[in-house]
């Protein structure tokens, strides 16, 4: 069976590496020639709105997925008109726009902060005199790795806030005071079955993810009893299949929602080797109608992501445990160019092999903390 | 870094597929253009040795190395001659022809069976007095999967043996009565570091494995001393850098060694999930000149070929624990076309998954039996 993907980033790279030893092909659609997936899959060059390119990649295919959730919805559609499209375009639509999202989300008895929605200047002051400060003015469309936020400490912030942002559709959200951000991983196959693992924890610099640990450290079944009634809801409200990641907030015992990716994501990067069953071939087993694998972690495991410049490959090879995903990408600043996985037996050992790590790379400290337990 | 792969086969593609993740290139030339590694890794089609298409396998690779060991020495003596070629030209010349194979593995201080060089009849028939019977005449070189073999039970089979191999450069070994086939797997780095994974017990059926378990149930320290001298030996002998894996039987508490693969070997496919690096990703690193990572095990591991007809893939991942591969090949008649991977968190529960397998892929008896522990 052949898998059309809309998007060849790394996500559709590691997809197809992870497509080639279940007998799957995959057929990835991307505007760049230079797609990382290119190296380990068919790749077809076009826009995501180009109806021919589309024509060419559906040609042949099965089933078909997408990578990443900024896509026309139109080529959802065109795609879905041909052969079954996993997860459903209503995920497609709900994760696109954050106010619909969040609506969704509390429609469905998933706690989010208190937001409104902004299109005008006097809707984001009336909304800041509603929520009070701090709170966070986010772009509702196109938003990723913390682009198209804004801070709003106190009420005079609000013309700069206007002067960065005003003019896109809006969303205005009350700051919520986290202890930390955690994500939800699940899956859910063609038959309803849904499986997750376990819940991650995730350190962020200037909005874009550092570092993950799995499973995160100080979890209380609490915890993730809300993760799973709350991936529960939303992947049968949405008739979801393929893997779907929830970002939270934790404040206090509760999680609050903050967004989801209609599809693998990057906090789920360590299930490669540190789960029985990665993401990539779990999505992968969903869309082609195959079985789910194992959702259970091998150990405590770490993730950082490698950002804009290529890593010193001895030095990170040379931390027991380190294993290397690069990308095939030119490194660029701000870039996410690869990532490590470090594995370990004890919380003890994933901490001091993660400081060993952070001498080489960059990794933030309260992750290097954390892992420690 | 690109490397260039003598071969394209199965072996190939997994080092491709583990070559990508790490940054390096992979580019094989192998005499098919269906040959499985193509769909991910450049491929060259041509003879092994045709030097044109030796010279398109070299162009901008810095490191050579290949995937099966019966190649005219001259494409390793071509390739060794315009960049570092591991495992050495040593390592492939002794691992080519029965006779030198096994006076290297005396000289080295290596148990063997006993053997004689057999050129003519007479000198078969002067064996068969020497070592008695049962005896195993074999074809010095090119054999594989148990072809090129006949067992003469009593001096009366020579006729026999004979007519079926007489005329090839031949060997023949006194039988061992061995309780096991065990196969022991190591990796060398550039500077001299060996890892080695734990012993694999092995179950072949008709000359062809079948079933790997590992770590071989019921070790003993002296098994794995034995093992550790053995390819300690053999791979500092050799200047070996790569992974090397070496086939013995187990007699009484011996390790009598049979033959070596100076290559990735089907015997150490269940490192992929079931080891912390696994034989692919090793014997890239070694070839690159990168530290090595480490080889222990995950659990018990069961490992078990797919040979000629695909598997029914929906049984095969409902299995907890089952992963499965499969090599892009068409089906055919003995072929080994994929493997499935089996993880368990204990003996008895690899044991129940490997019946579980057993009802749908053929898994000899005996493999179940001690994989039950």
């Amino acid at each position: 069976m052949k898998i059309a993907v809309l998007g060849g980033g790394q996500l559709g790279r590691m997809l197809a590496l992870a497509a080639h030893p279940l007998g799957l092909g995959v057929r990835c659609l991307d505007p760049s020639s230079k797609a990382p997936a290119g190296a380990v899959a068919e790749l077809v060059v076009g826009a995501f709105d180009d109806e021919v390119a589309l024509g060419r990649l559906a040609e042949g295919c099965e089933r078909a997925t997408y990578e990443l959730e900024n896509l026309p919805i139109k080529a959802g559609e065109i795609m879905a008109s041909r052969m079954p499209l996993h997860p459903s375009l209503q995920a497609l639509t709900v994760g696109q726009e954050r106010v619909a999202e969040k609506s969704f989300f509390r429609a469905h008895g998933i706690a989010v902060p208190d937001f409104v929605s902004v299109d005008a200047r006097e809707e984001l002051e009336s909304g800041v005199a509603k929520l009070g400060c701090p709170a966070v003015l986010k772009t509702r469309r196109f938003g990723y790795d913390g682009k198209g936020q804004f801070v709003l400490h106190s009420p005079s912030d609000v013309d700069e806030a206007w002067v960065r942002l005003g003019g896109w559709p809006l969303i205005l959200e009350k700051f919520v005071p986290f202890s930390r951000e955690l994500s939800v991983l699940a899956v859910r196959s063609a038959e309803g079955e849904i499986r997750r693992w376990p819940l991650v924890e995730n350190h962020h610099v200037g909005g874009i993810l550092i570092a993950s640990i799995a499973p995160a450290p100080k979890l209380d079944a609490t915890l993730e009893a809300q993760a799973a009634v709350a991936v529960t809801r939303l992947m049968e409200a949405l008739s979801y299949v393929g893997v779907l990641a929830l970002e939270t907030f934790q404040v206090g015992d509760t999680l609050v929602a903050n967004e989801m990716a209609p599809r693998v994501h990057n906090s789920g990067h360590w299930t490669i080797e540190g789960a029985e069953t990665s993401q990539f071939e779990n999505h992968l087993r969903a869309v082609a109608g195959l079985p789910l694998g194992s959702t259970a972690a091998h150990g405590p495991v770490a993730m950082v992501n490698l950002i804009g410049t290529p890593p010193p490959t001895e030095a990170v090879l040379a931390i027991p445990g380190a294993r290397l995903h690069l990308y095939g990408k030119e490194p660029r600043l701000g870039r996410k160019i690869g990532h490590v996985t470090v594995l370990a037996q004890s919380a003890a050992e994933l901490g001091d092999r993660l400081e060993r790590l952070a001498r080489v790379v960059p990794v933030p400290d309260a992750a290097v903390a954390s892992a420690h337990g």
